[in-house]
C-alpha cells in the first residue's frame, strides 16, 4: 500500500507479459489447432489490460519505468524441468505451459483480491474497483487455462493431477520470495 | 508459388512475432513514454493479421505447422551490434529496434508485392487481394515505425542516416540467404 506506484509500473509489464505470452502458445499450439484462436483472443484480452493499467499510470501522473527483476517468473520456468512431466511429448510441454499460465492467473487473482481489499479500506476509490475487476478477469483466465489444457489433453483428471503437482512446486516458490512491491512478491 | 501452403504457415508465424515484437518494445520505451500506445496499437494491428492468416489456412485445410526456422530475424539480431550505432544511448539501442522493425516491414512489404503480382498472375484470385492488401499495410508500418523512431530522437536526418546504414546490412543478409518458401527467404 506504501508503494502503489511501483506496483502499478509492475503490473503494466506482467499485462504485457502475459499477452506475449498467450501469443507465444498460440504460435507453439501446433498439435492443438483448437486452442490457437482462444489464446489468440486471450492475448487481446491482456493488451486491452495493459492498456488500462497505462491509463492508471497516465492518472496518475506516473510513466512506465523500465521492468522490475521478475524472480518469480523465472523459478516457474525451472519448476517443469525440475519437476518432469508424467505426460508424453508433444503434449507435456504444452500442457505444461498451459498450467503454469493458470498457476500465475491465480496467484494474480490472490494478489488483485488482496490489493481490492485494502484499497476499499484506505485507499484510492476508483484503484479499489480497478482491481477488484482484474480479480475477476484472472479468476476467468485460471479456467480459461484449465479449460485449454483439458481440451489438449482430453483428460480432466491428468490435468488436475499434474496441476496439483506444479502448483506445490509454485507454492514454495511463492513462500520464498523477496517481499517487494511488485504483484507477484 | 508451388509452396504456398509453406509460405502461409511461415507468414502466420511472421505476424505473431510482429505483434510480440511490437509489444516487447512497448515495454522497452521507458525513455520514450509517447511511443507506447502506437506500439500497442501496432501489436493490435499485427494480431489482427495473425488471425487473418489463420483464416486463409482454414479455409485451406491447413494447419497451423511449427516455425520454419528463421535465419534472417537471427541475423538482423547481430547487425546492430556489428554495426555500432552512432546515436547514444538510451536513444540509440530503441531506435536501432525500431529501424530493424522499419526494415523487416519493408521486406514483407517487398515480398507480398512479389506473391500477390504472381497470385494475379496464375494463383488463387481470393489470395492476391489478401496479399495486395497486406502489401499496403506492411508499407503503412514502415512509416509508422520510421516516425516512432524520428520521434525518439526528435532527428529526423540522424534516423535517415542510420536507417541507410542498417539497409545495407540487410541487403547482404537477405542476398546471402538460401531461398525457401518463407516470406523472408
Amino acid at each position: 500500500m506504501e508503494n502503489l506506484d511501483a506496483i502499478l509500473v509492475d503490473h503494466a509489464h506482467c499485462e504485457m507479459k502475459a499477452a506475449s505470452n498467450a501469443l507465444a502458445l498460440a504460435a507453439r499450439a501446433v498439435h492443438a489447432p483448437q486452442i490457437v484462436r482462444p489464446l489468440i483472443a486471450l492475448a487481446e484480452e491482456e493488451m486491452l489490460h495493459f492498456r488500462m493499467v497505462l491509463d492508471e499510470l497516465d492518472r496518475r501522473g506516473l510513466v512506465l519505468g523500465p521492468p522490475p527483476p521478475d524472480p518469480y517468473a523465472r523459478k516457474l520456468r525451472t519448476l517443469t524441468h525440475e519437476k518432469p512431466s508424467p505426460i508424453r511429448p508433444p503434449h507435456g510441454p504444452l500442457v505444461d505451459r498451459l498450467l503454469v499460465g493458470c498457476l500465475i492467473e491465480a496467484r494474480s487473482c490472490e494478489r488483485f483480491r488482496l490489493l481490492a481489499d485494502a484499497l476499499e479500506e484506505r485507499g484510492p476509490a476508483d484503484l479499489a474497483k480497478f482491481y477488484a475487476d482484474l480479480f475477476a478477469a484472472e479468476a476467468r483466465h485460471f479456467r480459461t487455462f484449465m479449460d485449454l489444457a483439458t481440451e489438449v489433453l482430453g483428460d480432466r483428471k491428468a490435468v488436475r493431477a499434474r496441476l496439483e503437482e506444479l502448483a506445490e512446486g509454485e507454492g514454495e516458490i511463492v513462500a520464498r520470495l523477496v517481499s517487494e512491491p511488485v504483484v507477484h512478491g
